[in-house]
């Protein structure tokens, strides 16, 4: 069986996405340049269907080994398509025609609905029974691969706290944010065990790798 | 000219000390586990009159070379004696007779005080004409060395905020501390342009260094 992960981009000072997320602008004021090592890697540009020519290195080696490894998503119902969750039928998230998962993606929500399949891979699959149900439908549906959580902060915090996470790797972004979403806001002290497993560096931010010690 | 700097060890969700943080317990509820990586090092029971036997490696090379090259302190009054400052002239803070900075110490104060010597080389210096002179009189003081910001993170802060600080070091401990005093807390978003300079792992700790861009 595969391992439970999740892989988030964060602000020197702790923050997932900046102040005021909205519709428009889903990371926050500045929270684009959390992930501005990403964007340019070949890895990326592969997923989101962008052709040649990204940059290889070791931020590129991150963003394949992490699709590579990864069999299902699991992911909020924000992070699907934002507002309340009672979106119309005809709203198919913000990812896209083709989104970058390529794989099934189970979507925490009260609001049921038919599976929605998109163009290369991804199938957008709805999950009214809660955390645990999500987990064990996703793991069923990635095999022998990992489960990522795909966020936001609240459903991390969700999954960590229940013990369901083997292990996670933050990429601290040589920036800060100043405020918005801290990624392990509801986190209490000394709640989850860590230990390091890997760093990898580069110009652009480091990758930390953390085993959750049950 | 020695640069400006400052070295804090920090939890993985951005506190540089625990909730509660009060006289008996400086550092927080939880804040001496960001130092645990620390005490064990040669160079930290060197530097406290430890006598042998400490540990050597990649953190015990970053303690070192912290202590090497830096030529003054300065720190806030909290941090040299908690309180509001206005201690009794016998209260000599709570680093002990021989401090472990073995330099000058600037101490940002608003209450006068004549210098007060320690053993092992160490003198507090109370400053009472502001964050300016304090840098200025540090900076006098350590020659060709550094000047190191001991802290606390208010102090820190303002320094960054000012343009004050060349580079800086954090230690990220793999621990969560769930609240407390959050380094970084007041800087707004990209009000400080940085640059990783350097990324040292080890098994209980992670060091990242960075440079401000100026």
């Amino acid at each position: 069986m595969g391992k439970v992960k999740f892989d988030v981009s964060v602000s020197l000072d702790g923050y997932s996405a900046g102040p005021n997320p909205r519709f428009e602008e889903p990371l926050g004021d500045g929270g684009e340049r959390l992930h501005e090592w990403m964007l340019e890697t070949a890895g990326f540009k592969e997923a989101h269907g962008g052709g040649e020519g990204g940059a290889t290195g070791p931020d590129d080696d991150i963003v394949r080994e992490a699709f590579e490894n990864t069999g299902a998503y699991l992911m909020g119902r924000q992070m699907f398509g934002g507002g309340e969750g009672d979106w119309d039928e005809s709203w198919k998230g913000w990812w896209g025609d083709d989104p970058p998962f390529h794989a099934p993606v189970f979507v925490l929500t009260h609001h049921p609905r038919e599976p929605l399949p998109m163009d290369g891979g991804t199938t957008f699959h709805f999950v009214t029974e809660g955390m645990q149900s999500a987990l064990e439908q996703a793991r069923a549906a990635a095999g022998d691969k990992d489960v990522q959580i795909a966020g936001g902060a609240n459903v991390v915090q969700q999954y960590l706290k229940a013990g369901a996470v083997d292990e996670f790797q933050v990429h601290v972004a040589p920036v800060c944010l100043g405020g918005g979403v801290a990624l392990f806001e509801s986190l209490g002290n000394d709640e989850v065990k860590l230990e390091v497993v890997r760093v990898v560096e580069s110009p652009l931010v480091t990758h930390l790798k953390y085993r959750v010690v049950k």
